[in-house]
């Protein structure tokens, strides 16, 4: 097989622009340099203006998980009650962390492919009044479930709780309002929207989240420590050695988002998606996820009776086309189609032409250029 | 300034050798994949090599300072007695990191340029008998000063102590025998002798310090985790998202070290190394660092009078040179230049042709070609 020369559809890492690959591979500099500091300080500039914020942002070197351990390490203490809300695996991410730092989760149940139901949100805060955070992650791309990240932070500022976001793989393809809608942390990385390699994790704070972390005496954490980060930060530095290639990729791909703009970018991205849900319909599928819920950025899909998932991946991947399968509780049952980043009318098409190609292949009674047709139309 | 026409003779990051960098650009992949794993698996196997270890070894998507951070989350009790070698601002993070998890850090002085005393070193055992771990920092880049790595080991096996050693840079440039020495959890990084862009860290462990690991009810990490990262490796994953263009360029850095030789490579950074010593003593200069325990991948310079740190970088760099100045308690009075990954006499005699040139543009009677000529018979 050749793995460089593979068409990735899979929900990260993404395919990256060329122009990032070239600023990646701009020769290693220190770091310790007023050139470097210019960078950051650019970067993270960049950086809040996608993620609609003027908190505080800082980006680790470390995977999106790393900042999503900052979140809880920093704030969360022994014995506090924090409510996760569930339905996928990295919603139960938010679990494992909280309980690492001796955080007494507070489970709200959703139902893989759904979204949550905002009376059972509410109906546990009403009967757990010493919840002090909220974790969710607002797009769940094991799932392909967008949550209503808007309603929740709702929620959350009526019942006065502190709400803590993974937004891995929203921010930079749909829209993630930080702080119109009032998420006081949010989480993403760098591998998903935003078109960076993987290997950059980053953190917006905001006031009502540092009075947290002020008032506690001792933060279980060293590398992402984030009063660290921030002490350094007023120099424009890093606290330890970036990962300059990373950073430097960074630069370049923030530069692009801007310059393509929020809403367009959306817009892209919820019309790719419309896309490859009206032409995965077509050719037969069903959705797994709520289509209200629907996510933007990546695209659940249910098996048909008797199409195996192992050989429907290994055949997509022998015409060049890497997906995804399904994960924890749903492995083998829904593959996985990303539309991030760079995914155009293009990506999706070719996703749904080859989709009919390999079922006809496996011996499937299908209509030939049905579903393409179908997004077609959606893109006209 | 052209920032990419620079010769880095910093400690840390290394210039890249073309073939890593190449490496590191090839297409990125899903990092769940057997051909992903193939990569780690390999590159695990060579670490091991190079860190003289059959010890488990797990890299980390962050700086060296990620793996010092997990060293002490995944080892420190609350409460527990850490033995900390000091002398250098590397050595400090051992404090810091000790006091961050509730260790007691009971530091043995060193002043800064010296190794540390033996006798001292066990005074402070003895007087201390409940100390369950000794820290410290295998090549103390702030100060030029190579720790007796060895003996050090010798005393923490006689007291039944857990060692644990940052050897961010030594490995891969100077002799660091984990196994046979005795090194019970040692620390390095990417950036420096390994010749990898920055933003990796890498943590090799023992059987004794598995058991304390497994002894320890909670464990405040997620992200640096030791037991996550090890039940991953066992399907030769990691945990969370790799930093795969990092993850490639390591792939491709551990063979050419390998192909190199570790006798062949600790050869050249020494030969190097004695070179640049002989060149800036007879320059007019005097070592920092203790010459008995001189670095072999950094060498420490103290100012000669009249020398301005700011003024003497600056001349350096409009040659386009970057050196290091002083950090800590020795900012303004020293300035280090480091022989680590590709360097080779080419390196060492630009340094010292460099420094001489702008000596003399700095009004400073000096020999011309004297400190150079020094370095060449050396090499010859």
């Amino acid at each position: 097989m050749d793995e460089q020369n593979i068409r990735l559809m899979i929900p990260g890492p993404v395919e990256i622009h060329p122009k990032v690959y070239q600023a990646m591979n701009r020769l290693l500099y220190g770091h310790r340099t007023n050139e470097f500091r210019e960078i950051l300080k650019e970067s993270i500039e960049m950086l809040k203006e996608i993620c609609r914020t003027q908190n505080d942002m800082f980006i680790f070197s470390g995977s999106g998980t790393s900042a999503m351990d900052s979140a809880i390490a920093n704030l969360v203490s022994k014995g506090d009650e924090v409510l996760n809300i569930m339905g996928g695996k990295f919603a139960e991410r938010w679990i494992e962390i909280t309980q690492t730092y001796g955080g007494k989760s507070i489970p709200v149940n959703v139902e893989w492919g759904k979204a949550v139901n905002l009376d059972e949100m509410i109906a546990v805060l009403e009967n757990n009044p010493n919840i002090k955070f909220i974790t969710f992650t607002h797009n769940e791309t094991s799932t392909g479930v967008l949550q209503p990240g808007e309603e929740i932070a709702k929620i959350a500022q009526e019942y006065d709780k502190l709400l803590i976001v993974d937004a891995i793989t929203s921010v930079g393809g749909d829209y993630c309002e930080t702080d119109k809608w009032g998420f006081d942390v949010l989480v993403t990385g760098s591998q998903k929207c935003l078109g960076i390699p993987p290997g950059l994790g980053m953190i917006a704070v905001n006031q009502r989240a540092w009075e947290v972390i002020e008032n506690r005496s001792d933060i279980p954490s060293y590398y992402l420590n984030l009063k660290k980060h921030r002490n350094s930060f007023k120099k424009y530095d890093t606290p330890y050695t970036p990962a300059l290639p990373l950073f430097y990729a960074a630069h370049k791909a923030f530069q692009m988002i801007l310059e393509e703009g929020y809403e367009n970018r959306v817009k892209r991205h919820r019309l790719c998606a419309q896309a490859m849900r009206e032409g995965m319909k077509t050719i037969g599928f069903d959705l797994f996820a709520d289509q209200q819920y629907a996510s933007n950025t990546v695209t659940a899909v249910k098996y048909l009776d008797g199409l195996d998932d192992a050989e429907f991946r290994k055949t997509m991947l022998k015409h060049k086309v890497l997906i995804a399968g399904g994960q924890g509780k749903v492995k083998g049952k829904i593959f996985r189609a990303a539309h991030m980043n760079l995914c155009t009318d293009r990506e999706v098409l070719l996703m749904l032409e080859m989709t009919e190609l390999v079922l006809k292949e496996l011996g499937f009674d299908i209509e030939l250029g049905a579903g393409v047709s179908a997004a077609e139309k959606v893109f006209l």
